[in-house]
Parts: structure tokens; C-alpha cells; sequence
């Protein structure tokens, strides 16, 4: 099999299949969503086997239990999965919504339109359930979509695909709207993101390892999530309960999640007063501290492990019990803090004090700015986007959690009545 | 001189006073620009004297005419360059402008604040005007810019940086806000863009070469505008002297710009009726014709130049009194030549029925889409932008005219009341 002429070939299918996508109605596209999720229903006894070709190989090639567990389907998954697809049926369709629509001085009408991008890659690892979400986000959002699953889900991502296929022929789409890559050749991922001329985005989803790799070695733009190293601020004009609350849930309620808290930073002011109870608290969940000299000498009798933070700490994204804690003078310190060590995911601020909350919002460049929250929200569930399909740590094109729209781009629609410039 | 670390220097100058004018506000920006438009004018003396050393070496150096009417300033061009920077001044500011703020079901309060992307760097051929005009969109927009012009222009363009940095200084802002690259080696373009750490996206302006030089090695993300093979389509249903004065504008109003019309197609239907007296007129402009043998042949006593178009003129952006002609069936052949052969700049169609009106304006996938309207009016300042630092032609990020808004991203900001994840 020629890898180059397979990939040359997916893309021109793929951008033929853009462009009668582009101009689909929108009940035709949920009517091919909710038949996918039909679909997905009725093939569990056939996903769940083939899914355990994908567990058993695993299984032999030593894959470590997290890696299995991501990889494993069951019927709840399933169930999950068909529910998602139709929650995006559910959304709104963001194509061809007309803003901004003005009449200029030329007597023109001018306004802008929302179209898809055209033709979107996405490569991920593990988990099957994102052939069938992202699948979904790109028909929904008018795209055609390249999907490249791990190797090591390629029974079930090709019995998930085999539904969307059938579910979009149902619908009456042609099939290469979504095409799922069949082979494992590493090369494919290399063609993939260097053929500018039938992809126009490619969204990487896993590690910092694959979006390193890929974002490196792209010709094709990339929406991109390298790490999420963020932090909250304790102001000394906070509410004591409220600071608590939120640095105890922004670090456990999960460690291994982009937007947990890494870096929690306190006030000298009220650092004994906030670090003392919270820490009892980090205790019972076994959560290691790695403070600057201060916090160590207020928290030294820290029923947990605590050590000196290093340099380093302040610029690892632990995705895990682990809280590095540094004692600031005061807001300044804290953004200036920030600036120099944030990945730009989220940041969050606990304060009362109103001129403070709108300096760290107008002065933190992240992609989500909070005030009394935990950062736990960066979600594009929570925001109200009905799905995402990644988060973005770019600036360019799109920022923070990426749902339908950040999958489109707008055109600039000109209405007139025989005008010519003069 | 160490070209890299001069460089990196300046990357790092730059984010530093991109933090501080991040957080500027409007009015001081504004007093810088109108300060510097001052500046200009009363610097008209140095300037022109400055700018003939360029234009001295340029004539010795053999620059063809077209290129030294380009890099001349003279009175009126430095009149036009100050009025520029007021207008940009007079622009709202769309930092920190908020929308979509709306209460989601957890009780947060999530909306999206625009910000500066950052450090923007700007690359540029021989005029000098763009260095006050890129500098001022950059200043507004709330980057820092770092400006690399044309080794031609060097003196004139060292004396506009001159200005530059007097009116921000009088304004009490850093004057690495924007910073004129003082070397012409050519080594400097390549370290600015490949250095993301300190640059967060690159405009290029200029000619094709360039910009896919730039964009073929470029690290950064590049805002750029590849060529512009705009079409017209005269529908069957068009009104006749309204595709007459569309087709004519749209051609001869400029020749060398990117909006210019360089492929017509007409319906079969009328193709005789409005190719002739169209003709008549475009002869009377010695406009040379490239047809299809169908309008070959109805154009066949054409007086000027006429000739059958080869298959690469679908494919040509002429810059020049040349236009292709091709006769189709109707829209669908229109839109299918177009999806083929445009450049995804700006396509116009001419008629005066509904539905065609709407499926082109839904199915052709350019920057600009307009209807009974001449391309030409395809510009930053038609569309109500105010100012325009280039026409995108990519897909990602800003499409169509540039401005303000263009130069700006959007964070989440995210205000709750202790609210934690659940």
C-alpha cells in the first residue's frame, strides 16, 4: 500500500465531501447524527468484541491498566456515546449564521457569514468514544473529517466507523464525510499533517509527546493544548471559606485533568490563616506539597509529604497529588508570577476586592480568567459550547475550550444593487 | 553583529512592553498616535531628505520605476500617512470589549474578553507608509510590533521609526512597543519567524514570493494573502446594465490589485447580449481577451487584443489590462468553474433572482461573497473596518480584510461566588 496516494486519495474524497456537507441542511445533519447514535446502539454486541481484539492485543503488548481502562468499551460507554452524539444533534447549527450585517456608506449591505473550514484531520490516542464525538463535532460543524485513532483501538475505532458510515448513508451524506484512516503506518499521521491543499486544521488529541510532534512537523495549522499549568490566587481581601473551597476542589476533585490547579499562590497576609485549615484538608486526600520557604514554615507540621519546591516545580504540570504553594506579597507579585510561569490554560483569582478582580482579569493572558471559581470550570460543557473537541492553548484562530464554532471561520457577505467603486 | 541574539532581543523588549500596553489604556494609546502623526508632519524636512538617499541608491541600485514610485515620499504621502494614524486613533479600542456574557446553569457568569494576540511582526516591501500604518494598527490593537521593511527603504523607514519612538515616549509609553528591525540582513526575517517564544503571529505584505517564502519556513503562525482570482458571474437573470457596470468596474477601475476581476463567466443565455457591448467598452481600455471558443466566437471582431484561453489563465492572477472570459450553462457550472480555479478571494455573481442569489452566496467558499456588487469594493475601509493591515486569504483565524479585530483574540473570563466543581 502506497501511504502517500492512500492519504492523497482520503483527502480529495474528503474535500469533495466538504463541499456537498457545506451546503446539507441542518436536519439532515442531525438526522445523520441520531442515526449514528441508533447505530452505535444496535452494533454493541459487535463493538464490545471487537473492542476486546483491541483489549487482548493490548493486553499482550503490555499496555499499562490506565491505558486499558481509556481503551475498554462497555455498555454504559456506549450508551455514553450515543447520548453525546445527540446532544450535538441537539445544538444549534453554527453554519450560516449572518452577523454583523450593515449598511456601509457605499450604500453596500455588508455582514459576515459562518461557514465550516472544510476539511478537518483529528489524531488521537486511546480512546474510541472520540472517533464518534469528534466525528459528530466536525458533521455537525460542515466539515469533513480525517480521523487517525491510536493502533491500539483499531478494531473498535473501524466498528465505530463502520456506524457512522452506515449512518450517514441513511441520512442520504456521502460516506467520505467522515473517513476513518485504516491503517496503523505511522506515515499516514505524516501525510496527514502535511497536505495543506485537502486539510485546512488538524486537531491533536492526547499527550504533550503527540501534539509536540505533530504541531512540530505540521504545514497544516494545528488548534493545539500543550500543558495546563494553572494557578490560584488567594488575595488577602478574600473569603476565608470561599478560598478554602475552591483550592481544596481546583486540586482533588481530579488530578490527571488539564485545568486542576498546579500552583497555588496565597498572600502573605492571610497565608497562615488560608494554609493551615486547607492543608488539613490536602491531608486527608494524601496531596504532597512542595512549598517555597515560607509556606514550609507554616505548614511544617503537615501530616503528608512536603518538601522544598524547586525551581522547577513551578513549571511542571504534576497531573497529579501534588501542589506546589508559594507565599506572594500581594496581586502583583502573584500576576507577575503567572506571567512567567503559566501554560495560559486558566487562572483564577479569590478575592472580595473589586478593583483587584478586574486588574488579574484584565492583566492575566490566559485562555480562561476566573474570580471565585474553581478552575475546574474550563470545560466547554460548563461554558455553555454543548460539546468540545479539545482546548485550545493557542491564541491564534481560537482560545480555551474549542466547540462547534471554533470549527468554522466566517466569510464576508456583500449585498448591492449594481454597485461599482468609484 | 550577532543577527540571532539581536534578534532575540528584541523578541524579549517586545513581550515586555506587549504586557505593559496590554494593559494601556485606550486614551494613551491615542495620545501616542495622534502624537506621532504630529511627529510626522513636523518632520517632513528629515524625511524627504531621508527618503531621497533611498531613492539615490535605489536609481543606482537600477529599482525599476514602478518600484521607486512605490518607495517616494513626498508631501501628500506624508500628509496621507499622519491622517491615517488619526483615523486609527479615532477607531474604537477592541481591547477588552466583553460579549456573550451569560449565566450558565452551575450559576457561573462566562463571557469572552478580547485581548492583544501578543508581539505581531510585520514584514514588509518598499513603501515606507506602512511602517507608521502597521505600527498604528498594532499600537491600537494593543501588540507590540516589530517592523521589518524593505532594505530599499531603509533610511526613510528609520526616520518613520524615529517618530514612532518620540510620540510613544511622549505618551509615557516603552518605546519598544514597536520596534524598526535596524539591520537589512536578510538572516533577520528568518529568525523572526521562527521565534514563537517571542513573536505570536507574522503579516506579511507583499508580493506572492514573499509571502510564500515566509509562510513555507515560518514557525509562527502567518496571517497571510496569497493571490486573488476573483470572478464575476453574469446570471441569465441578470440586469443587463448592471453586469455591464459591474463587469467593467470590477476590471479596468484598478488593474494591479488583488480585488480586481481576472476571470468573467456568463450564462450561455445572454452571453452575446452582454458580451458585445461590454466589449465595446473594455476595447475602448485595450483590455486583452482571453476566451473560450464559445465567446471567442461572439467576440470575434473584438477590437484589441483577443486570443483562446489555455487552461493556465483560469488559473492566473493577471495584475494587468487582461481578462479570461469563459461562457457557462448557468450557476451550477459557474460555482463549479469557481470552486476549481478561484483563490478564495472575492466572487461576485450579477443577477437579479432569489434563489441563485442565495445558493451562491451559501455554496462559494471566499473570503468575500457578494451579489450585484464589484468586486473592487473588496477593502478594510469599504467594509467599515477603518484601517486595514492586509486581506487573509487563509481560513483559519481572519478571513477577508484585516483589522483591529483581526490583531485581537478572545479569552473566557469566568466570574462566580466560590462556586466549586461538583
Amino acid at each position: 500500500m502506497d501511504i502517500k496516494q492512500y492519504m492523497v486519495e482520503l483527502g480529495m474524497q474528503a474535500r469533495k465531501a466538504a463541499r456537498v456537507l457545506s451546503r446539507t441542511e441542518t436536519s439532515q445533519k442531525n438526522t445523520a447524527l441520531l442515526k449514528i447514535a441508533d447505530l452505535l446502539i444496535e452494533s454493541t454486541p459487535k463493538l464490545l468484541r471487537e473492542n476486546n481484539k483491541d483489549l487482548e492485543a493490548g493486553k499482550k503488548s503490555g499496555l499499562d491498566d490506565a491505558l486499558l481502562d481509556r481503551l475498554a468499551l462497555n455498555e454504559e460507554r456506549i450508551q455514553g456515546m450515543a447520548e453525546g452524539l445527540r446532544q450535538i444533534a441537539a445544538l444549534a447549527d453554527p453554519v450560516g449564521e449572518v452577523s454583523d450585517l450593515k449598511y456601509q456608506p457605499s450604500g453596500l449591505q455588508i455582514g459576515k457569514m459562518r461557514v465550516p473550514l472544510g476539511v478537518i484531520g483529528i489524531i488521537y490516542e486511546s480512546r474510541p468514544n472520540v472517533t464518534a464525538d469528534a466525528a459528530a463535532l466536525c458533521l455537525k460543524s460542515g466539515n469533513a473529517a480525517i480521523l487517525r485513532g491510536g493502533s491500539e483501538a483499531i478494531h473498535s475505532n473501524q466498528a465505530i466507523a463502520a456506524c457512522i458510515v452506515q449512518g450517514l448513508e441513511s441520512a442520504g451524506l456521502p460516506k467520505e464525510v467522515v473517513q476513518v484512516i485504516e491503517t496503523t503506518d505511522r506515515d499516514a499521521v505524516g501525510e496527514l499533517i502535511t497536505m495543506p491543499k485537502y486539510v485546512d486544521v488538524i486537531v491533536p488529541r492526547g499527550g504533550k509527546g503527540l501534539i509536540e510532534r505533530i504541531s512540530g512537523n505540521a504545514s497544516v495549522p494545528v488548534i493545539k493544548h500543550l500543558n495546563g499549568i494553572c494557578h490560584v490566587y488567594i488575595d488577602d481581601q478574600a473569603d476565608k471559606q470561599k478560598a478554602i473551597n475552591i483550592a481544596f476542589n481546583a486540586k482533588t476533585h481530579r488530578y490527571g485533568v488539564c485545568n486542576a490547579m498546579e500552583t497555588l499562590l496565597v498572600s502573605a497576609k492571610n497565608a497562615a490563616d488560608i494554609l493551615l485549615p486547607l492543608a488539613a484538608q490536602y491531608a486527608q486526600k494524601q496531596v504532597e506539597l512542595r512549598c517555597c520557604p515560607t509556606s514550609m514554615e507554616i505548614l511544617k507540621d503537615y501530616a503528608g509529604i512536603i518538601v522544598l519546591a524547586t525551581e522547577e516545580d513551578w513549571d511542571t504540570e504534576y497531573l497529579a497529588p501534588i501542589l506546589s504553594i508559594k507565599v506572594v506579597a500581594g496581586i502583583n507579585e502573584a500576576i507577575e508570577h503567572i506571567s512567567k510561569f503559566s501554560s495560559g490554560h486558566t487562572e483564577a483569582i479569590v478575592t472580595e476586592n473589586y478593583s483587584r478582580s478586574r486588574q488579574f482579569i484584565a492583566e492575566i493572558d490566559s485562555s480562561s480568567v476566573m474570580v471565585n471559581a474553581s478552575t475546574r470550570f474550563a470545560d466547554g460543557f460548563e461554558y455553555g459550547l454543548g460539546a468540545e473537541i479539545g482546548i485550545s492553548t493557542d491564541k491564534i484562530h481560537v482560545r480555551g475550550p474549542v466547540g462547534l464554532e471554533g470549527l468554522t471561520s466566517q466569510k464576508f457577505i456583500v449585498f448591492g444593487d449594481g454597485h461599482i467603486r468609484q
